[in-house]
């Protein structure tokens, strides 16, 4: 049984301020749980019907809180339109990612990411690429939004992100020898471009790019050529789909 | 002035039976508004403040009716979260696209696309990457949904869609040697296929990719490999974010 005083709990972990207070996080959907549960993510409690308990692993030994609920019950506490089976209330991991941590990797750094749909979306770009750390401007959607997780489809239990002050992290970058790339409108074709195996992408904000204190920091200015027939096109890719070209071509090269 | 009726048939473009019937629909916010005014739609009426209406065009002359409004008026109205200055309701265009226009071209198809963020995403990157057709199998989100509207960024206003029996055009395509492509797991890897700078290219639906009926008809099966580190990984990419790596895949190579 869900009571009243949890669902109201639940539910108020769509507030960031509530998260931030509680350490905690929601989670919600058959799949994504039963990802949460194979993650090394600490789970606080999980809420599910019978049949997916049934179905799942609890029965093994688990180290959460298992409250069995009805169908009702879920939908009650849910903040997603169509609700599922299960939902759980996850613990904040520690972000540790320091700079020595993503040498000779390839890093994405986001710089005022608004839309939680792109922050998700960029979240599973960076799994499907193996790109394992993520560094974010403090002013970046919080990535523990129950928008950002539904749209990472689980690959937040799988990406180190790092809220931090990104002009900082990228001057240290600069100063440890990690190139560092950003996409600009007067930036070089990318496709002509020598790109590295390691290095730092700047990603910018949805309707500014990237802001004129992180352009400084960026020595190597890029950039998705338009290919409409007209100069009436498009004038942007949204933010996650250059990401995801970007990605594409840093990786093939590889 | 808008009138309590003018609000209610507004609102009601929200509804795709409404569409149809009327052979209308809405296209909100100051942008998309000045982007429908230059585009070859013909547009059956623009609500607009006062502000807009001298900021923009509309000093000149127009052949449509134009209906100041304040800006509560709009509010009710709109069927957005942050309301503009302006909406506007525009005649569906005729859907012409027919196999003879798309020969020699690069063209896009998409089977069961059933988010409307995706659908208008997708309409955004065809524009980008100068893609001027775009097939829909018949249970594809309908394009003149607001929220794909909005997605597309004004890129509706330069691509032809058209909504057709997808497997009858694909096997007319394969009649008329024009080479299909499909994304499937199974598919050879993008980044060392061939890719002709001419075809079509099927994307599938969001759960189950591409239709049995469909697949029959695809020669080409392609795949974007995951660079995940471990199998662990996310096991798909969202269909807009595998869109633009293919796109940008058959673009770059022309």
């Amino acid at each position: 049984m869900l009571s009243k005083n949890k669902i109201k709990f639940i539910q108020s972990l769509n507030r960031k301020k509530v998260r931030d207070q509680e350490q905690l996080f929601l989670v919600e959907g058959n799949k994504m749980v039963q990802e949460a549960i194979e993650s090394d993510f600490q789970i606080e409690f999980v809420c599910a019907t019978e049949g997916f308990i049934q179905e799942t692993l609890f029965k093994n030994e688990h180290d959460f809180e298992l409250i069995e609920c009805s169908g009702d019950e879920i939908k009650k506490a849910s903040l997603l339109q169509n609700p599922q089976q299960a939902l759980a209330v996850i613990k904040m991991p520690k972000q540790t990612v320091q700079i020595d941590d993503i040498k000779n990797k390839f890093t994405l750094a986001l710089d005022f990411i608004q839309d939680p749909g792109n922050l998700g979306t960029i979240i599973r770009i960076a799994d499907w690429f193996g790109i394992g750390h993520i560094l974010c401007s403090e002013n970046t959607v919080d990535c523990f939004n129950p928008k950002v997780i539904q749209a990472s489809m689980g690959a937040i239990f799988r990406i180190n992100l790092r809220y931090t002050n990104l002009a900082e992290s990228i001057s240290k970058a600069n100063k440890s020898n990690i190139p560092v790339f950003g996409t600009f409108l007067e930036g070089e074709n990318i496709y002509q471009t020598k790109l590295p195996s390691s290095g730092i992408l700047v990603m910018g904000n949805e309707g500014n790019g990237i802001s004129a204190e992180i352009e400084k920091e960026i020595a190597h200015k890029i950039h998705i050529p338009s290919f409409a027939n007209s100069n009436k096109g498009s004038e942007s890719l949204n933010v996650a789909t250059a990401t995801a070209i970007c990605c594409s071509e840093f990786k093939r090269r590889e």
